[in-house]
């Protein structure tokens, strides 16, 4: 009798037929033999509606009433679920975060969780209950809710799962697995039956659509085996977990790619000590991710300094870097945004020889010219203009021999 | 500067235009000194949303489940309407019934509140904060989400304005104060500027669409003074308070009519002692309501025995009267559901003479049969046949000069 940690998705219970098609699902498994906590979140569009209702009342509305407010939508869905189980004469039973023990610091919005007494849990599971689990939320010592963010239901499950010492941790989305790039330019992508943490954190720019990197982080760091799949067909999905991808053969996992990328130069810095974290610790205090960071060989004794951030982050890193550059006596500093990463996955791949070179010759031979380049452990990236992205990623797909890789 | 608790209902708040609305009336009210706390019901139509929802899940949706969906709408008003007057400058602060110190017991769909610890919502006051509470909702000892049932948000409001000490309790509605009779039936209805607690329970049959009586008890029980107005308009309401009516020159308050009245009658029942108690012991312990009760004289020891129900529970109720008949063998236990309630209603009515004889003489003029009568200290009812329900109030209306009454 496995104890298993479900959670499904925004889409998988989007309506009230979804919501009992869930129902049925849940009642399989547990006629198989399992033991289920499930945690669901809100219904198809009504956070972007609770949202929109929110913006009717002000452009600033604050993140703790914001919390409280958007808590309600994947309550709604929790007694909806127990209710549809119960009518099938399966024992149920719907918990909002607070009630299911899930403590959370009071940063609203994105709120991370501190602690979690899972002994309401246990006690409704030993009784024979499916446990439906209201995601994305939880309370504060202050006794205020407070959201997890973007991904917070995922966060929610992998979360109960550690706790619970679940078997493993299943998210049920409308992407049915982890692909070797995205199906959606390039078709010949296939479905991975099994990939490890840090290889699914690199692919997860675009794999965000199946699965949330903080989520996959916790998984990652108490070694909770994560299934993805479908809740809308029987197809095998994907696991996620560790100790995998050493032992394959073919060391590229997947072509990532990420369009959401701002490029930012400060030309003309002066080279001396202390400059670089002169520059990059404002930003950090202003709560921008600074991601690829090159600096050019200095020439006389002034150089270039070029990162990359979230498009989304642009202005606000702008409003931060163009003071600093004046008081640093810099030259321009200038920004860009027609630009996009590209990059080969696998782990082993830096012990392997010749990826880079490959890669390098594949995007040259599709005309695609490279912008920047930068290396970690398990990844290859290149920045590239972002009209090239599709067809580097199959180039790179094709080249790779990724089409009968899962 | 006065603390007042207001409520406003459903449609007061029914969209983001109405929040608005009420957040401007609330601005305007902190401008004149006063400080306010601010119970809110669920918008317009969402109560009825949710209940159809669950509907789609199950027949029977067990009302742990139900309570927990249903509190949500009355917490997205709350911060939805908390963002409103944030928006204009003005500090404020929504709470769930749980983090507003409401505690009740566990009688899920119809809690009564068994504490209130308005620590929290003292502390925001004293910061300045306008506090805008959900209503209709509270916290069991075990952590669970209750409601408090119709006219829960009403009874949340007076239960802080009491717990507060507040100077009075506001209700704002879409009817605009307390009328001699329903202005639906009888369009000379005055308004009244006053009224007494006892009265205002003996007219909230029809009232029960200004007020609910549960509300109107708590008010009487710790002498909260309640105000009933419109959110609509800055028309004057009405007061209901202790200590009125007895002063009043004319003693008629006003005409309250009820449709909602089935009648159960259970012939040749054996006339001896704890017979009645035999009867009417179980249909309580079924939560039965029984209204009037009458036993005509005993015949041979057989007597009959009337008494009405509401509509909605008639159904329980024969299903228990009917065994019961058999095993005392009574003869036939009938029903019938065409009659309704006609009441005069007044304070010092009994102590001044004339008044039934009045009613009576009314009724048999406007040729309407009178099917039984019951009084108390504050009221005179006929049951009547339910088509003569229109005439019979406005005839009393005119007979007993109610038109200039306010």
């Amino acid at each position: 009798m496995a104890l298993i940690v479900q959670k499904y998705g925004g889409t998988s219970v989007g309506d009230a037929e979804r919501i009992k098609a869930v129902a049925d699902r849940i009642i399989a498994r547990i006629k198989g033999g399992d033991r289920l906590v499930v945690v669901v979140s809100a219904m198809g569009q009504t956070t972007d509606e609770l949202i929109a209702l929110a913006a009717e009342m002000t452009d600033e509305p604050e993140a703790r009433e914001m919390d409280l407010l958007l808590s309600t939508g994947e309550i709604v869905t929790s007694t909806l679920l127990a209710m549809a189980l119960k009518h099938s004469g399966q024992p149920a039973l719907a918990l909002s975060g607070a009630q299911a023990g899930i403590g959370t610091d009071q940063v609203y919005g994105r709120a991370r969780i501190l602690k979690l007494d899972p002994a309401r849990v246990v006690r409704e599971l030993d009784a024979g209950a499916v446990v439906i689990v209201a995601g994305f939320q939880g309370l504060t010592e202050e006794m205020e809710i407070a959201t997890l963010g973007r991904g917070g239901s995922d966060t929610t499950a992998v979360a109960l799962a550690v706790s619970l010492k679940a078997e493993r941790c299943e998210i049920y989305t409308d992407v049915d697995g982890v692909y070797t790039a995205d199906p959606r330019i390039c078709p010949e992508a296939s479905k991975l039956s099994e990939i490890g943490y840090e290889e699914m954190l690199e692919l997860s720019t675009w794999g965000a659509r199946v699965m949330h990197n903080r989520a996959i982080e916790l998984a990652a760091v108490y070694g909770v085996p994560v299934y993805v799949s479908s809740s809308f067909n029987d197809e095998p999905g994907t696991l996620i977990h560790g100790g995998v991808a050493m032992e394959k053969a073919n060391k590229v996992m997947g072509i990532a790619h990420d369009e959401d990328v701002a490029r930012i130069t400060v030309r003309g810095v002066p080279d001396r000590p202390g400059i670089a974290a002169h520059i990059f610790e404002p930003l950090g205090e202003g709560g921008i991710s600074v991601d690829t960071i090159v600096q050019n060989a200095s020439v006389e004794r002034l150089t270039d300094l070029t990162f990359t951030v979230s498009r989304s982050q642009l202005d606000e890193a702008m409003a931060i870097i163009k003071p600093i550059g004046e008081e640093i006596k810099a030259g321009e500093v200038m920004a860009d945004t027609h630009l996009a990463k590209v990059s080969l996955v696998g782990a082993g791949m830096t012990s392997g020889p010749g990826y880079a070179g490959r890669m390098f010759r594949t995007l040259f031979e599709a005309k695609i010219n490279i912008e920047l380049i930068t290396t970690s452990e398990i990844r290859i990236t290149c920045l590239i203009d972002e009209k090239d992205v599709p067809a580097a990623v199959k180039a790179l797909h094709r080249a790779f021999e990724l089409a009968d890789a899962a």
